[in-house]
């Protein structure tokens, strides 16, 4: 029986249904931020929601009958599993947030279609070559917010009152959103200095994001040119084979006349 | 007299003219949005748009009559045919939006300057190769403007009131225009943990949009990359070509010598 | 004499002097900016400023002398002739802006630092390979200047009143600056529909600027991959050529080979 | 006994502990901008800091009387020297905001840490590639800066009342922050035209920047590629040799067997 529903699973008749119902949900989802569908057809769309959870618990449950360890193996299974599994915790108190995740369940197009997998894990494998740059940009922004804090914190407590406050600010600042006209001149109204903090920061926490992004072209580059220069050297060797064939038929020619020679002389 | 048409309409002499139509009908468009010039003169404008137009109509009917099935197998003729279709639809009530499309009859410039065409094309044929991440980025807005709503709607309806709203805020968050100082602020007077929410929402969005735009970079570097290394491929395979053919020169020689040697023992 | 006069405008002392002389001009000029300086010293850099002038104007006359139409061939010599001459505009009326172009003799160092002149010379090359995305990013900005202010100029005639100020309006929102909460979230109050023209813009408008971008960039690699590539092959064709040697050497030993068997033959 | 020091400052142990004792520090300082937590436990934060910055102390003339004149050469020591020492100025008067440079302590782990060393390296060897188009942009800063203070001085004091105040805003302009409705539209009211001086100049800076960010692209893509060619000039190359090698074996057989010749000649 485990086969057979394995086969039933793996099917695209399956994947096709559940893409279906995830996009059916997706839209149930969106009209339940309505209220005026709410009031209308609410009840409705909170039994399509609860129907839809039925058969992603029984999937989930399916899968995990028959793939059993191999389940949790698999990223996007763990993936499918939680994002399923979040609908259980009761929506009350500290958990009301709880509810408003449910539209994260749309995301499991991402674990069902292979092109978007595929997306994501290049994004993903993009990131560790991040690491060291986005360390450096984590000490420069931990750093200014000390600095901040301690420079303008008692002044304006609502963007430098904490080191949390700062990051923010911070961040913002990196954005370049509102920086000059919200942030900075009216700090330098009361500090005339604070340019002098504030245009190196934009400048090393620019400077930091572009190498990241040049980090990224650079690997997503690599990776297109490898394909290409293999293809290259892969010809370019073909063509060296053959001159090597041809240079060893020469010299076995060469050899037979030498023994031929010795044959001769032998005479 | 099919024939003698399609001389003229393909003609480097009509296409000149057609251009010089287009440039006349751009400036007496732009005119016609001053209402002083429009007082004045109203009557002269309008004449001479609706003599460009009857022009326009009088050329489609031509290209029509004379190239009939095939008119409608470029897509550029369907474009000029669609653009000056649009003046035939009366602008009244719900149509008057018509008359502003009407300045849309410069793009025939597009349709009739091959290296604007050219271009156009450039850029469609970079869209397929952006099918994944545009779909993904499709699905964090959604997903994100369903949350959003929920999250913030009931206290900020006119930035998070319905998903429609919702997705104009995030796009405008996106762009990083006033994220902060305009939206993210104000949310966080109400809701002090909305930075969990934007910020994430921020780096994903970008992260995105940035792997569009490596994406469009690295199909035009190997558009461009593939000329170059075809060259320099070609340049190498000479090489190997003459290496080749003197190795194969020394064969024969060798060949002969064998033959001679052969001669020499059968005497 | 002109040929000793030639001797010393070329000279790398004078060189110096010049850009020694335009140093302390851009000094002078920024200090006369400054109320409380003019008060003071006012006479005494106005003073330095008349007698920089006439260093430069006899510099132009000389070169103009000495190397007369070649002179007017160099575009650079044509830059200076027309930065110095500036100042022989009376500052009158209309004029008055003129004074404040004096400065522009500061760009007299790009003519004279070759560095500079050739990071100048680059980045006007890179400019025609722009040509037909920038008409086309044209087009884009006429054609949705004149819808705009057909559909608000009424309304905001500030922003949409007229082509120019619409035009100024669309390069405000193409560089994203206050796009949302600035114009359409307060266009959209009045014509609830005006995303509908506002967000395409945006995408169509930045999505070309992108090409513009990545156009520069692929012609700044080229360059750089040219040079690169040339070092590869030479590198290469040099392996091919001692190939080639040595076949040939091979060759003429068994050329050798065989007239030596020729002779055994004949003897 | 400075070998046995020496062994001790360079074992990986040491480090370690200087690494921990960094991360400590950085969180008391980043406690110690908490009113609320000074107030409670004020002392002893303190009294860890100075203990830390004793040990900083004590490492640094460890090293001092370990490595002796080696110490001034590597220029990360000299950074550790500079933000260590810092502390040993008095924090009253006018250097009371040295105390905030203490958090600067943190950067200490760029200096331990070889892969962050590494990316400092590199961030750094990219910027005399862009020598050239920085002083560019430097002298279109001054020239537009004098030429801003002396058109919109005397009306907009706080903008652009000195040629300070005209780079500050000018360099928000650059990083197109608020530019226009902020800066530009009001400075239009005054002067309709001024759009003529701030338009190009957005074109011009971006463009420059644009420079700036394809120099170390272009530098980084070098780089890479650089490695990745040599790698396949070094694949090409041992074939080239396998060849080469395969002719002077073919060159030594045809010796030996013009030699034999020779003999049977002879005899």
């Amino acid at each position: 029986m485990r086969r057979s529903l394995a086969a039933i699973l793996q099917s695209n008749r399956f994947e096709r249904l559940i893409i279906a119902i995830i996009l059916i949900n997706s839209v149930t989802l969106g009209l339940a931020t309505n209220e005026a569908v709410m009031a209308s057809a609410g009840p409705l769309i909170d039994m399509l929601d609860h129907a839809i959870l039925a058969i992603f618990g029984i999937e989930i449950v399916a899968r995990l009958f028959t793939f059993r360890a191999r389940f949790f193996r698999d990223p996007w299974s763990i993936f499918d599993f939680v994002i399923v599994g979040l609908a259980l915790i009761p929506a009350v108190g500290p958990f009301q947030i709880v509810r408003t995740l449910r539209i994260m369940r749309l995301l499991r197009l991402i674990s069902i279609l292979p092109s978007l997998r595929r997306v994501i894990g290049g994004l993903v494998l993009a990131l560790p070559g991040m690491g060291s740059v986005v360390i450096l940009l984590a000490l420069l922004m931990y750093v200014a917010a000390v600095m901040a804090t301690t420079l303008y914190g008692a002044q304006f407590p609502d963007w430098f009152g904490t080191i949390g406050a700062s990051l923010y600010t911070l961040f913002q600042v990196m954005t370049l959103e509102s920086w000059s006209m919200g942030i900075v001149r009216p700090v330098m109204e009361v500090s005339p200095h604070a340019w002098l903090f504030f245009v190196p920061f934009i400048l090393l926490s620019t400077y930091s994001v572009l190498n990241l992004v040049i980090g990224v072209i650079v690997s997503a580059m690599q990776q297109e040119g490898d394909i290409q220069t293999d293809a290259e050297l892969q010809s370019l060797h073909g063509d060296n084979t053959t001159v090597l064939k041809e240079l060893r038929a020469l010299r076995a020619e060469i050899s037979g006349l030498r023994r031929q020679l010795e044959r001769g002389a032998a005479q």
